[in-house]
Parts: structure tokens; C-alpha cells; sequence
């Protein structure tokens, strides 16, 4: 009898084509489901994640569901599952869910964490998880900038998908921006996210911090609801979804 | 006129033939010296390092020492090298020294950590740097084991090079292991290394944490002064240079 599981993954992105199952390319989703695929001597799964991360992008807790029709226990399947996958992908938790869990409709929030290093010196151990600035960025004026953001608003600004139909209204409950040393690592909490628009945050929140927009701006860029006027979008690397809500 | 420069250096050694310069081969001292070669329009230049790393080794701080002949201030120094250096080198500081400043000599004691993990997941994120057990260790074990290392001693049985001819007597200031989830890092201090000692000390007192060897051994194996009664050789990926002292 196939019962659902509750998966938690992370993941290093950089060799991948992002979360989501693609013909001809290496995706967390298509690497996950051919190991238990195998493990369920079955031909085909289906692994729901709470969201997808673009390529490059990397998890600390990516959560998914799926049904297994297995006698391994949930400790058996991580056991083989961390066995069969690459060393860039972990399956940190297995537990079993009721039959109505679902990874992306149940999920109640999302935190992401975007990292640059505008330090003189390099971040040598933990390079593929940051943006390296050419620049110094001011912490104060990038807070200042986020507070605008927080709240619910229509992100369509902040969106990366110009032929976006659906609405782009969403909540921010909280922008949270740290220095420790060279490192500034923002923090986004909130209650789903548009296409590219942790990264459109980020790279605006940098241009804030650069002085080339001014914190203020941020309420012409949301009134405006067109993403030419929000800054850059931020390189995949220094992304990396924290947590998910349910 | 040319000046002493104290440099203190990080970098990951997955890619590297080690520290040492070596013909036709990626070795840090050799990427730094052609970079500063090249801001200093010379021919050769001598980085004296404060020890030599193997090939994968990595390390936060290494020293080293160099005399140049240039107009550029200390952070000049800093800035070109690591726009120049590839991503996995850092100069992490540059300090003017006194003419009589010397790297190797004037070094009074060493720390490394050796790190691996034992858990049933995986150290995505910084698998680099990490050795991965098939098993897991007991630290307890392990700690009383280091004990009987701690202090002076021919290390003859965990040198590396078989046709050592000098002392091989070295005093170990201390041994730390610490346990955080499945991540294991042993910390040694003492006041010079002999070939792989470190990782040969990792192996053996790995051994002793999956039960393959009694803590009270250690005795037999210092006694021994042979290499073939102490443990394998961990990994280079697992060792990190941690500190210098002068």
C-alpha cells in the first residue's frame, strides 16, 4: 500500500538545471525520483516540492512528498537514498505524512537567504554560495530600502516573468539584512514568491546599498509595477531557500 | 629597495599539487609568486611559506614571507593580488615585517583540524573540506586515545617518510576533538609536523573511535617508532591549516 512521505532536502545547485524534472538535464526533482524510483523497483514517481529553485540555486531545506510503496522504514529510506545520490544532494529527513500533506499547497511561507561578500578580501571556502561586489554596499540604506518592501503589495515590479497572468500580489513579512565581516546576507521571509523575485530584491537592495537608488525609491519602484524600473537580478548563486512554513 | 612583506593566506587545495612550487604542476606558492611576479615586473620572486602543505590540503591562514620592490602600500598589495589570484587563493592580509621576519624559522607552533563526518546524511555544502566515514566514531574513545600523544614524543610511527633521517621528536601541545552533529574536527596544536603526521594521527585515532583500536594502544604505537603499528592516513581533503603562531 503506498503510503506519503515528507521529504527534507538540501542541495548544492550549482551543477543543476534547477528543482524542476527536465528532458536531457541534471535536476534535483529528476535525481531524487531515479534514486527512489530504483529503491521502489517502479518506473515512474512523482516528488512534489514546495516550490522550484531556478538553476543554481541552492536548498538547506528544500520539503517534498511523495507516495512510496515500500517495507523500508523512513530511516531505511534515507539511508539508501543519501547512499545513491550525488554527494552535491542529501536527503536530511524522512517522515511519514498523512495522505493529505502536499508539499507545495500546505506550504504556509518560505525563507530565503541571498549572500554577497564586499569585503577586499575573497570568501575562498564558501564561493559558490555568494555573490562576490566589486563594491562596498551601505547596510543602513539597504534596511531602510527593504522596510518599503514588507507587507502586502503588488510585486509585479519585482517580478521576473513579463507575461506573468496571474496575480502578483504577495506578502512580505519580514526583511531581515545582516554584516558579518565582508558578508551581507538578506534575509526574505514571506508567503510565496514570483518568478526571479528574491533575486530582483536582492539585486535592487545592492544598487540601494551602491548608492545608485535611493531607499525612498522603493515606492515609486512598487507603484510602478513594471520590472524596468527595479534593479538587476542577482546571480543564482547567492541564493539559497532556508525554510519552508506549514 | 626592497622590503619584507608578512602574508597570511587561505585556500581551498582540492585543485593543487600542494604548497610547494612544482614544475608544470598548480601549486599555491607557485600561483602567488607569478602573481606577484607579475606586479612587481620581476622575473622570480621567493615566497618562504610557513610549511608546506601536501596536494588537497586547504588552510585559513597560512604565512608566508616575501621581499619586493615596490611603491604599492600594503593594502595595494592586498587588492592586486586578489583581483589576480583564482577564486580558490586569498590574501587575507598583508603586514610590512622586519628584514629579519622569517615564515618558517621564526614559527613556534602550528594548529591543524582534521575534520570528517559520521552522520547518516551528507556535509553537502562543505563536502570539500570533509571526510566522509562509512561509520560512525566514539569521540570519548577517541579523546582518551589522543591523550597519550599530547606532549614530547618521537613520532617516529607517524611520520610519513620512511627515510627520515633527522629527529623525528616533536612536542604536541594539545589534542581537541569536538563533536556538533555529525561533524567531528580534531584540533591539534604543537610546535612542528613531520610528513602526513596530522593526518596520520586523524587515521589512527579514527581507528580507535570505530573500535578497531584500544585507546590504551597509543602507548604501543608511540613505542613502536614504526609507521605500520599506527593507523591509516586520512585524506588530504579533511586537513586544514588552521593557525601560525610567532
Amino acid at each position: 500500500m503506498k503510503k506519503n512521505y515528507k521529504l527534507t532536502i538540501s542541495y548544492d545547485g550549482t551543477r543543476y538545471s534547477g528543482w524542476e524534472k527536465k528532458k536531457d538535464k541534471d535536476t534535483i526533482q529528476g535525481k531524487v525520483e531515479t534514486v527512489l524510483c530504483k529503491m521502489c523497483e517502479v518506473e515512474a514517481l512523482n516528488l512534489i516540492g514546495a516550490g522550484r529553485t531556478d538553476a543554481g540555486v541552492h536548498a538547506r531545506a528544500m520539503v517534498a512528498n511523495i507516495f512510496l510503496n515500500t517495507e523500508k522504514t523512513c530511516e531505511e529510506i534515507l539511508v539508501y537514498a543519501n547512499k545513491y545520490l550525488p554527494d552535491d544532494i542529501c536527503v536530511e529527513d524522512v517522515k511519514e505524512a498523512s495522505e493529505r500533506f502536499h508539499a507545495r499547497y500546505n506550504a504556509a511561507g518560505k525563507t530565503y537567504r541571498y549572500t554577497c561578500f564586499d569585503g577586499v578580501t575573497k570568501p575562498v571556502f564558501d564561493r559558490k554560495y555568494v555573490t562576490t561586489l566589486e563594491f562596498p554596499v551601505d547596510v543602513m540604506k539597504m534596511q531602510k530600502a527593504a522596510q518599503y518592501l514588507v507587507g502586502q503589495h503588488d510585486f509585479r515590479s519585482f517580478c521576473g516573468n513579463p507575461k506573468m497572468k496571474k496575480s502578483t500580489v504577495r506578502t512580505i513579512e519580514s526583511i531581515e539584512i545582516k554584516r558579518s565581516k565582508g558578508y551581507v546576507s538578506i534575509y526574505v521571509h514571506g508567503d510565496g514568491f514570483l518568478t526571479h523575485m528574491v533575486r530582483i530584491i536582492a539585486g535592487t537592495l545592492i544598487e540601494v546599498g551602491r548608492g545608485k537608488i535611493a531607499p525612498e525609491f522603493m515606492q515609486n519602484i512598487l507603484d510602478a509595477t513594471n520590472r524596468q524600473t527595479a534593479g538587476f537580478t542577482a546571480p543564482a548563486q547567492g541564493l539559497m531557500l532556508m525554510e519552508i512554513d506549514y
